[in-house]
Protein backbone atom coordinates (compact mmCIF):
# COMPACT_ATOMS: atom_id res chain seq x y z
CA UNK A 1 0.00 0.00 0.00
CA UNK A 2 1.42 3.69 -0.58
CA UNK A 3 0.67 6.75 0.64
CA UNK A 4 0.23 10.10 -0.96
CA UNK A 5 1.34 12.87 0.42
CA UNK A 6 -0.66 15.74 -0.95
CA UNK A 7 0.31 18.80 1.43
CA UNK A 8 4.07 17.96 1.41
CA UNK A 9 4.14 19.38 -2.58
CA UNK A 10 6.02 22.49 -1.69
CA UNK A 11 8.67 20.85 0.76
CA UNK A 12 11.48 19.14 0.46
CA UNK A 13 13.35 16.06 1.74
CA UNK A 14 16.68 17.33 4.35
CA UNK A 15 18.15 14.53 6.28
CA UNK A 16 15.08 12.33 6.42
CA UNK A 17 13.20 14.93 7.54
CA UNK A 18 10.20 16.92 5.81
CA UNK A 19 11.42 20.57 5.77
CA UNK A 20 9.29 23.38 4.50
CA UNK A 21 10.60 25.96 1.22
CA UNK A 22 10.44 28.61 4.28
CA UNK A 23 13.08 26.81 6.02
CA UNK A 24 11.19 25.67 8.98
CA UNK A 25 10.30 22.10 9.85
CA UNK A 26 6.60 20.93 10.30
CA UNK A 27 7.11 21.28 14.04
CA UNK A 28 7.94 25.06 13.84
CA UNK A 29 10.11 25.08 17.03
CA UNK A 30 13.73 23.92 17.00
CA UNK A 31 13.98 20.23 16.54
CA UNK A 32 11.65 17.59 15.72
CA UNK A 33 10.28 14.97 18.25
CA UNK A 34 11.63 12.58 16.12
CA UNK A 35 15.32 14.18 16.02
CA UNK A 36 14.78 14.98 20.16
CA UNK A 37 13.96 10.97 20.92
CA UNK A 38 16.87 9.66 18.22
CA UNK A 39 19.26 11.68 20.29
CA UNK A 40 17.38 10.20 23.66
CA UNK A 41 17.83 6.83 22.19
CA UNK A 42 21.02 7.49 21.49
CA UNK A 43 22.05 8.60 25.04
CA UNK A 44 20.25 5.41 26.75
CA UNK A 45 22.20 3.59 24.46
CA UNK A 46 25.77 4.65 24.79
CA UNK A 47 24.87 4.80 28.72
CA UNK A 48 24.28 1.09 28.64
CA UNK A 49 20.38 2.58 29.99
CA UNK A 50 18.23 0.74 27.38
CA UNK A 51 18.67 -0.55 23.38
CA UNK A 52 15.82 1.30 21.58
CA UNK A 53 15.60 2.27 18.10
CA UNK A 54 13.18 3.98 15.58
CA UNK A 55 12.61 1.66 12.64
CA UNK A 56 12.94 2.71 9.19
CA UNK A 57 10.68 4.10 7.48
CA UNK A 58 9.19 1.32 5.03
CA UNK A 59 9.97 1.72 1.10
CA UNK A 60 8.53 -0.47 -1.59
CA UNK A 61 11.54 -0.59 -4.08
CA UNK A 62 10.57 -0.34 -7.76
CA UNK A 63 13.90 0.04 -9.76
CA UNK A 64 17.60 0.29 -8.67
CA UNK A 65 20.23 1.53 -11.04
CA UNK A 66 23.90 0.22 -10.60
CA UNK A 67 26.51 2.35 -11.60
CA UNK A 68 29.88 1.56 -12.38
CA UNK A 69 32.61 2.43 -9.35
CA UNK A 70 29.53 3.55 -6.78
CA UNK A 71 27.05 2.96 -4.70
CA UNK A 72 23.76 1.14 -6.42
CA UNK A 73 20.92 4.11 -6.50
CA UNK A 74 17.05 3.62 -6.04
CA UNK A 75 15.63 5.57 -8.76
CA UNK A 76 12.01 4.23 -8.07
CA UNK A 77 10.51 3.74 -5.18
CA UNK A 78 7.54 4.75 -2.90
CA UNK A 79 6.42 4.99 0.76
CA UNK A 80 4.58 2.60 2.55
CA UNK A 81 2.44 2.35 5.45
CA UNK A 82 4.14 1.23 8.52
CA UNK A 83 2.30 -2.00 9.61
CA UNK A 84 4.04 -1.74 14.06
CA UNK A 85 4.72 1.69 15.82
CA UNK A 86 7.85 3.39 14.84
CA UNK A 87 10.13 2.83 17.91
CA UNK A 88 11.02 -0.76 19.81
CA UNK A 89 13.33 -2.78 22.13
CA UNK A 90 14.38 -3.32 25.15
CA UNK A 91 14.46 -1.64 28.59
CA UNK A 92 15.94 -3.71 32.25
CA UNK A 93 14.85 -6.62 30.34
CA UNK A 94 11.21 -5.62 29.18
CA UNK A 95 10.13 -5.34 25.51
CA UNK A 96 9.42 -1.57 24.86
CA UNK A 97 7.19 -0.66 22.14
CA UNK A 98 6.06 3.14 20.91
CA UNK A 99 4.72 5.74 18.60
CA UNK A 100 5.16 9.25 18.55
CA UNK A 101 3.61 12.08 17.00
CA UNK A 102 3.43 15.53 16.93
CA UNK A 103 1.08 18.11 16.38
CA UNK A 104 0.12 21.95 15.52
CA UNK A 105 -3.38 21.78 17.01
CA UNK A 106 -4.06 24.17 19.58
CA UNK A 107 -6.71 21.90 21.31
CA UNK A 108 -6.39 18.27 21.04
CA UNK A 109 -4.84 15.11 19.39
CA UNK A 110 -6.37 14.38 15.95
CA UNK A 111 -7.14 10.47 16.51
CA UNK A 112 -6.78 10.35 12.54
CA UNK A 113 -2.54 10.27 13.69
CA UNK A 114 -3.32 6.47 13.80
CA UNK A 115 -3.37 4.03 11.51
CA UNK A 116 -6.56 1.19 12.76
CA UNK A 117 -3.27 -1.52 12.65
CA UNK A 118 -1.15 0.65 14.64
CA UNK A 119 -4.05 0.29 17.19
CA UNK A 120 -4.27 -2.74 17.01
CA UNK A 121 -0.53 -3.64 16.51
CA UNK A 122 -0.27 -1.95 20.16
CA UNK A 123 -3.05 -3.63 21.80
CA UNK A 124 -1.00 -6.91 20.88
CA UNK A 125 1.75 -5.91 22.80
CA UNK A 126 0.02 -5.18 25.49
CA UNK A 127 -1.45 -8.80 25.26
CA UNK A 128 2.21 -10.30 24.50
CA UNK A 129 3.55 -8.98 27.72
CA UNK A 130 5.09 -5.62 26.24
CA UNK A 131 4.75 -2.19 27.05
CA UNK A 132 3.21 0.18 24.61
CA UNK A 133 2.27 3.37 24.90
CA UNK A 134 2.34 6.70 22.94
CA UNK A 135 4.07 9.97 23.11
CA UNK A 136 2.26 13.08 21.93
CA UNK A 137 3.85 16.58 21.02
CA UNK A 138 2.07 19.68 21.09
CA UNK A 139 3.77 21.82 19.08
CA UNK A 140 2.89 25.12 19.55
CA UNK A 141 3.24 24.73 23.32
CA UNK A 142 6.23 22.42 23.16
CA UNK A 143 4.27 20.07 26.13
CA UNK A 144 5.28 16.29 24.99
CA UNK A 145 3.18 14.03 27.07
CA UNK A 146 3.58 9.87 28.07
CA UNK A 147 0.03 7.62 27.22
CA UNK A 148 -0.03 4.03 27.75
CA UNK A 149 -1.38 2.22 25.23
CA UNK A 150 -4.33 1.56 27.47
CA UNK A 151 -5.56 4.91 27.26
CA UNK A 152 -5.00 5.52 24.07
CA UNK A 153 -7.00 2.39 22.73
CA UNK A 154 -9.63 4.14 24.90
CA UNK A 155 -10.10 6.76 23.30
CA UNK A 156 -9.92 5.10 20.33
CA UNK A 157 -13.05 2.68 21.09
CA UNK A 158 -15.12 6.54 22.25
CA UNK A 159 -14.39 7.40 18.55
CA UNK A 160 -15.47 4.17 17.13
CA UNK A 161 -18.67 4.60 19.33
CA UNK A 162 -19.27 7.48 17.66
CA UNK A 163 -17.78 9.67 19.96
CA UNK A 164 -15.36 12.32 19.53
CA UNK A 165 -12.19 12.22 16.90
CA UNK A 166 -9.46 13.17 18.53
CA UNK A 167 -8.29 13.64 22.58
CA UNK A 168 -8.50 16.90 24.41
CA UNK A 169 -5.30 18.38 25.47
CA UNK A 170 -7.03 18.48 28.79
CA UNK A 171 -7.01 14.95 28.46
CA UNK A 172 -3.27 14.53 27.65
CA UNK A 173 -2.76 16.75 30.54
CA UNK A 174 -5.09 13.94 32.78
CA UNK A 175 -4.47 10.78 31.47
CA UNK A 176 -0.79 11.52 30.28
CA UNK A 177 2.13 12.30 31.60
CA UNK A 178 3.74 15.79 30.99
CA UNK A 179 7.70 14.96 30.12
CA UNK A 180 10.06 17.79 31.11
CA UNK A 181 12.45 18.00 28.12
CA UNK A 182 16.36 18.31 29.71
CA UNK A 183 19.58 17.16 28.67
CA UNK A 184 21.28 15.30 28.03
CA UNK A 185 17.89 12.96 28.14
CA UNK A 186 16.57 15.43 25.70
CA UNK A 187 12.37 13.15 26.48
CA UNK A 188 13.52 11.34 29.01
CA UNK A 189 10.00 8.59 28.27
CA UNK A 190 11.82 5.91 30.66
CA UNK A 191 11.18 7.94 34.14
CA UNK A 192 7.58 7.16 32.92
CA UNK A 193 8.16 3.46 32.58
CA UNK A 194 9.80 3.36 35.70
CA UNK A 195 6.36 5.14 37.79
CA UNK A 196 3.77 3.91 35.22
CA UNK A 197 4.64 0.10 35.04
CA UNK B 1 26.61 5.11 5.30
CA UNK B 2 25.83 3.75 1.97
CA UNK B 3 26.44 0.44 0.70
CA UNK B 4 27.84 -0.75 -2.67
CA UNK B 5 26.18 -3.95 -4.32
CA UNK B 6 29.01 -4.51 -6.94
CA UNK B 7 27.73 -7.80 -7.58
CA UNK B 8 24.41 -7.48 -8.29
CA UNK B 9 25.14 -5.26 -11.12
CA UNK B 10 23.27 -7.97 -13.23
CA UNK B 11 20.15 -8.49 -11.31
CA UNK B 12 17.01 -6.80 -10.78
CA UNK B 13 14.72 -6.08 -7.62
CA UNK B 14 11.51 -8.50 -7.71
CA UNK B 15 9.27 -8.07 -4.63
CA UNK B 16 12.10 -6.45 -2.40
CA UNK B 17 14.24 -9.77 -3.51
CA UNK B 18 17.14 -9.83 -5.64
CA UNK B 19 16.65 -11.69 -8.66
CA UNK B 20 19.42 -12.84 -10.96
CA UNK B 21 18.80 -12.40 -14.76
CA UNK B 22 18.39 -16.06 -14.89
CA UNK B 23 15.26 -15.86 -12.77
CA UNK B 24 17.01 -17.72 -9.87
CA UNK B 25 16.94 -15.97 -6.50
CA UNK B 26 20.31 -16.63 -4.44
CA UNK B 27 19.47 -19.20 -2.03
CA UNK B 28 18.16 -21.26 -5.91
CA UNK B 29 16.10 -22.98 -3.89
CA UNK B 30 12.65 -21.84 -3.51
CA UNK B 31 11.70 -19.35 -1.27
CA UNK B 32 14.25 -17.45 0.41
CA UNK B 33 14.73 -17.21 4.17
CA UNK B 34 13.54 -14.31 4.55
CA UNK B 35 10.00 -14.97 2.62
CA UNK B 36 9.71 -18.06 5.07
CA UNK B 37 10.48 -15.75 7.98
CA UNK B 38 8.28 -13.73 7.14
CA UNK B 39 5.60 -16.12 6.22
CA UNK B 40 6.62 -17.84 10.03
CA UNK B 41 5.96 -14.03 11.32
CA UNK B 42 2.73 -13.79 10.31
CA UNK B 43 1.66 -16.99 11.36
CA UNK B 44 2.77 -16.63 14.88
CA UNK B 45 1.44 -13.38 14.97
CA UNK B 46 -2.02 -14.34 13.39
CA UNK B 47 -2.43 -16.81 15.85
CA UNK B 48 -1.72 -14.94 19.15
CA UNK B 49 1.94 -16.77 19.70
CA UNK B 50 4.44 -13.80 19.09
CA UNK B 51 4.28 -10.28 17.59
CA UNK B 52 7.75 -10.47 15.49
CA UNK B 53 8.42 -8.19 12.71
CA UNK B 54 11.20 -7.94 10.14
CA UNK B 55 12.41 -4.20 10.12
CA UNK B 56 12.10 -2.21 6.68
CA UNK B 57 15.34 -2.05 4.74
CA UNK B 58 17.09 1.31 6.08
CA UNK B 59 17.20 3.90 2.75
CA UNK B 60 18.43 7.13 3.07
CA UNK B 61 16.19 9.35 0.82
CA UNK B 62 18.00 11.98 -1.03
CA UNK B 63 15.15 13.11 -3.80
CA UNK B 64 11.21 12.87 -3.77
CA UNK B 65 8.96 13.66 -6.65
CA UNK B 66 5.05 14.35 -5.99
CA UNK B 67 3.20 14.22 -9.30
CA UNK B 68 -0.53 15.50 -9.52
CA UNK B 69 -3.24 12.86 -8.03
CA UNK B 70 -0.71 10.37 -7.35
CA UNK B 71 1.71 8.72 -4.69
CA UNK B 72 4.85 10.37 -3.93
CA UNK B 73 7.82 8.77 -6.39
CA UNK B 74 11.18 8.32 -4.47
CA UNK B 75 13.58 9.46 -7.45
CA UNK B 76 16.92 9.07 -5.57
CA UNK B 77 17.73 7.09 -2.35
CA UNK B 78 20.77 4.88 -1.68
CA UNK B 79 20.97 1.57 0.95
CA UNK B 80 21.87 2.42 3.87
CA UNK B 81 23.82 -0.06 6.34
CA UNK B 82 21.50 -1.05 9.32
CA UNK B 83 22.39 -0.23 12.88
CA UNK B 84 20.30 -3.27 14.36
CA UNK B 85 19.39 -6.47 13.55
CA UNK B 86 17.30 -7.24 10.70
CA UNK B 87 14.26 -8.80 13.43
CA UNK B 88 12.72 -8.58 16.59
CA UNK B 89 9.42 -8.09 18.88
CA UNK B 90 8.14 -10.13 21.59
CA UNK B 91 7.57 -13.59 22.41
CA UNK B 92 6.00 -14.38 26.04
CA UNK B 93 6.77 -11.28 27.67
CA UNK B 94 10.46 -11.26 26.42
CA UNK B 95 12.40 -9.10 23.47
CA UNK B 96 13.39 -11.24 20.69
CA UNK B 97 16.33 -9.82 18.58
CA UNK B 98 17.93 -11.76 15.61
CA UNK B 99 19.55 -11.64 12.53
CA UNK B 100 19.09 -14.33 9.67
CA UNK B 101 21.39 -15.25 6.74
CA UNK B 102 21.62 -17.54 4.18
CA UNK B 103 24.73 -18.32 2.06
CA UNK B 104 25.99 -20.79 -0.90
CA UNK B 105 28.82 -22.46 0.77
CA UNK B 106 29.26 -25.32 0.83
CA UNK B 107 31.27 -26.06 4.24
CA UNK B 108 30.91 -22.82 6.44
CA UNK B 109 29.02 -19.82 6.89
CA UNK B 110 31.42 -16.43 6.75
CA UNK B 111 31.75 -13.91 9.79
CA UNK B 112 32.21 -11.20 6.90
CA UNK B 113 27.99 -11.88 6.58
CA UNK B 114 27.93 -9.67 9.83
CA UNK B 115 28.99 -6.00 10.60
CA UNK B 116 30.58 -5.11 13.33
CA UNK B 117 27.65 -2.83 15.03
CA UNK B 118 25.56 -5.91 14.21
CA UNK B 119 27.83 -8.17 16.74
CA UNK B 120 27.65 -5.37 19.03
CA UNK B 121 24.43 -4.70 19.11
CA UNK B 122 23.65 -8.54 19.65
CA UNK B 123 25.76 -8.66 22.81
CA UNK B 124 24.17 -5.46 24.00
CA UNK B 125 20.51 -6.76 23.51
CA UNK B 126 22.29 -10.13 25.69
CA UNK B 127 23.35 -7.43 28.08
CA UNK B 128 19.73 -5.97 28.74
CA UNK B 129 18.10 -9.12 28.91
CA UNK B 130 16.92 -10.25 25.53
CA UNK B 131 16.82 -13.10 23.84
CA UNK B 132 19.66 -13.08 20.88
CA UNK B 133 20.02 -15.40 18.31
CA UNK B 134 21.37 -15.83 14.51
CA UNK B 135 19.41 -18.12 12.09
CA UNK B 136 21.75 -19.04 9.21
CA UNK B 137 20.53 -21.25 6.34
CA UNK B 138 23.17 -23.26 4.11
CA UNK B 139 20.68 -23.15 0.77
CA UNK B 140 22.79 -25.86 -0.96
CA UNK B 141 21.66 -28.04 1.49
CA UNK B 142 18.33 -26.32 2.56
CA UNK B 143 19.99 -26.18 6.44
CA UNK B 144 18.41 -24.03 8.62
CA UNK B 145 20.16 -23.48 11.79
CA UNK B 146 19.56 -21.41 15.38
CA UNK B 147 22.46 -20.19 17.10
CA UNK B 148 22.69 -18.29 20.19
CA UNK B 149 24.09 -14.61 19.93
CA UNK B 150 26.77 -16.25 22.99
CA UNK B 151 27.68 -18.54 20.29
CA UNK B 152 28.23 -16.13 17.47
CA UNK B 153 29.96 -13.68 19.46
CA UNK B 154 32.60 -17.10 20.61
CA UNK B 155 33.52 -17.30 17.06
CA UNK B 156 33.58 -13.82 16.22
CA UNK B 157 36.58 -13.52 18.99
CA UNK B 158 37.86 -15.88 17.77
CA UNK B 159 38.30 -14.35 14.09
CA UNK B 160 39.34 -10.90 16.31
CA UNK B 161 42.43 -12.88 17.55
CA UNK B 162 43.56 -14.11 14.45
CA UNK B 163 41.40 -17.79 14.37
CA UNK B 164 39.46 -18.73 11.17
CA UNK B 165 36.80 -16.09 9.91
CA UNK B 166 34.19 -18.17 9.15
CA UNK B 167 32.03 -20.84 11.61
CA UNK B 168 32.41 -24.25 9.97
CA UNK B 169 29.22 -26.26 8.78
CA UNK B 170 30.45 -29.01 11.80
CA UNK B 171 30.34 -26.09 14.16
CA UNK B 172 26.57 -24.97 13.31
CA UNK B 173 25.64 -28.36 13.67
CA UNK B 174 27.72 -28.72 17.03
CA UNK B 175 27.20 -25.45 18.73
CA UNK B 176 23.16 -24.33 16.63
CA UNK B 177 20.07 -26.52 16.62
CA UNK B 178 18.89 -27.94 13.20
CA UNK B 179 15.32 -25.84 12.32
CA UNK B 180 13.14 -27.95 10.94
CA UNK B 181 11.12 -26.51 8.18
CA UNK B 182 7.09 -27.33 8.68
CA UNK B 183 3.71 -26.41 7.59
CA UNK B 184 2.47 -24.17 8.39
CA UNK B 185 4.77 -23.08 10.32
CA UNK B 186 7.85 -22.72 8.07
CA UNK B 187 10.77 -21.52 10.29
CA UNK B 188 9.25 -22.85 13.65
CA UNK B 189 12.56 -20.80 15.52
CA UNK B 190 10.71 -20.29 18.73
CA UNK B 191 10.77 -24.20 19.57
CA UNK B 192 14.32 -23.46 19.89
CA UNK B 193 13.53 -20.59 22.38
CA UNK B 194 11.22 -22.63 25.02
CA UNK B 195 13.87 -25.25 25.04
CA UNK B 196 17.38 -23.40 25.25
CA UNK B 197 16.22 -20.11 27.18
Amino acid sequence: MTIKYPNRKNNILKNNEFISKSGNTYSNRGMSLEEDLNATNTYYLANNIANIHKKPTPVQIVKVDYPKRSAAVIREAYFKQASTTDYNGIYKGKYIDFEAKETNNKTSFPLQNFHLHQIQHMENVMIHGGISFVIIKFSLYNEIYFMKASDILTFWQRQQQGGRKSISIEECRQFGTLLKTSYPIIVPYLNCIDELY
